[in-house]
């Protein structure tokens, strides 16, 4: 069996653009495949202040393009592309995958000697009524993409980690105000940004409260809210619902061929490698990352390098 | 027992400097003790290629100055100073430091809640005679800090891996001549280096081949060597030789106090806690650490999340 590619990751965020720099620089034959631009989920994020190096902080955008320049420079490949499947042969690795170009899609498939997951993970739904009937609608799971539709609105935000706080400030430039939900007794986030919105005059929260359903007409009008210490239920209208409630890996088609944890997220060793010889894991798709952005860039690295030493060792 | 710091941070590379941006953005009162200005080893890089976000390549002090700066920014405070010893009492730690001002010392002890201990590893040594006698003389660990010294001449450098190569590179610039020196059969430095190296007229290589002596009068002449096939001893006339052979973690005052490996690693678990409650580790100081600046990053990020959950659950 003769292989296309060294190295195949799977995911075009920070670990994988990580990855990616890595693999090539070693002189790999690397493929990088991703359904989106440079920089998954980052893309979404305003500003980053907490990635080391840029005091200033740097939007999330030009970060990722910044990291595929760099990767790219050494010789890694990108493919826009959905993977659909991984077969294992030997000791090879068959991955299927849809490419996309301008508006048309083609099925391939490559053999690679091993793989990087850096696949990254989703936002979490609250899963209540009228969350899918609204998407689009006034429920978004990323304010900075959907920002437009929620100028001098009264918005919700479900979540009050670090990831609900950054987007409630986000929108306080457009909306009018903001309410921030959170199932907890009290807010989880950083205390930096919990300063920040306490001192935000258009922004409130509402604590130990939970929410049950989302209504409306043609775009989100009411929340209805269950408080969890007195069960007394209340309406808050509102013209928007940004859900920021924790996240999902992307693992779904990795079932029964990866072992995962019971939130789905893939089991790795120190060295990032999963039980399949071969197959890695980096950033916030495997189990235990700290899902920073920083946490992944050092995971990319590792894999990386991890696949390399088997590449050495085994090919 | 009164606490004077939530966390305190021993080393001011970028393990420790991810870590003091993270613990300051957390809001804790963190102090960073160094015993050398921000970026630690990062300082001797004169070019950093691979860490992702620069794709133009950045100066390893220039990131140590942003890194610093931007942890600042959130209120991490620094000392100049180094740490003598850890002692436990109940559940805080007493760290007992000598700072360091103006030509001048003196001795401090604080209390804290928690560590991360960042402190690094250094350049490992030959152990061959000569070797201490030369030292400043022609012996060197650091090529761009004592790159001057090395103008016109023939230069050894000890080492075949990453660090050895790039050292090599970087004094062609400088230096007559420089001949790589491995023990190992072959070069163990990724594929991209050994390219421009196998492509620099001025840079020869010499694996399978042991350092056995160093010699000179007022500075460093000769190096005896010793072929490991062969067995044939041989003299190699040299005006340098700089020394990249690996790392030594800088634990030997933790000995005793924390569970090290056979190197003198500090041994972790995932979230890079140590044995001891309250104690973490992060970056090149650990055992499993891929040794790159992205790694140390993450790690750094990764250990001051750790101590802030421990914060908030015991004090």
């Amino acid at each position: 069996m003769e292989a296309d590619y060294e190295v195949i990751i799977v995911g075009c965020g920070p670990a994988g653009l990580a990855a990616g720099l890595y693999a090539a620089r070693s002189g790999l034959k690397v493929l990088l495949l991703g359904n989106e631009a440079a920089g998954g989920y980052m893309r979404g994020i305003e500003k980053v202040e907490n990635y080391p190096g840029f005091p200033d902080g740097v939007s999330g955008a030009k970060l990722g393009l910044e990291m595929m320049k760099q990767a790219m420079k050494y010789g890694l490949q990108f493919k826009l592309a959905k993977v659909e499947e991984i077969e294992l042969k030997n000791d090879y690795k068959i991955i299927k995958a849809t490419l996309i170009k301008a508006g048309e899609t083609e099925e391939v498939s490559y053999v690679t000697k091993t793989v990087i997951m850096a696949g990254g993970a989703h936002p979490k739904k609250l899963g209540v009524p009228g969350e899918n009937e609204f998407a689009g609608k006034g429920v978004s799971y990323c304010g900075v993409c959907d920002a437009p539709q929620f100028t001098e609105r009264v918005v919700a935000v479900a979540g009050g980690g670090d990831a609900g706080l950054t987007e409630a400030l986000y929108l306080t430039r457009l909306a009018s105000e903001i309410i921030i939900i959170e199932l907890m007794p009290q807010l989880t986030a950083s205390k930096i940004l919990q300063d920040r919105v306490f001192a935000n005059p258009k922004i409130k929260t509402c604590c130990g409260t939970r929410v049950e359903a989302i209504t409306g007409d043609d775009q989100v009008r009411e929340l209805d809210l269950f408080d969890v210490s007195t069960s007394e239920k209340t309406k808050l209208p509102v013209g928007g619902v940004l859900v920021r409630i924790g996240l999902e890996p992307n693992t779904s088609y990795l079932e029964g061929l990866l072992p995962l944890d019971s939130e789905g997220y893939v089991l790795v060793n120190e060295e990032l490698a999963t039980s399949i010889p071969g197959i890695f894991a980096a950033g916030d798709i495997r189990h235990g990352s700290a899902r920073q952005i920083a946490t992944a860039v050092g995971d990319g690295v590792t894999a990386a390098l991890s696949a390399d030493r088997l590449i050495n060792l085994k090919y």
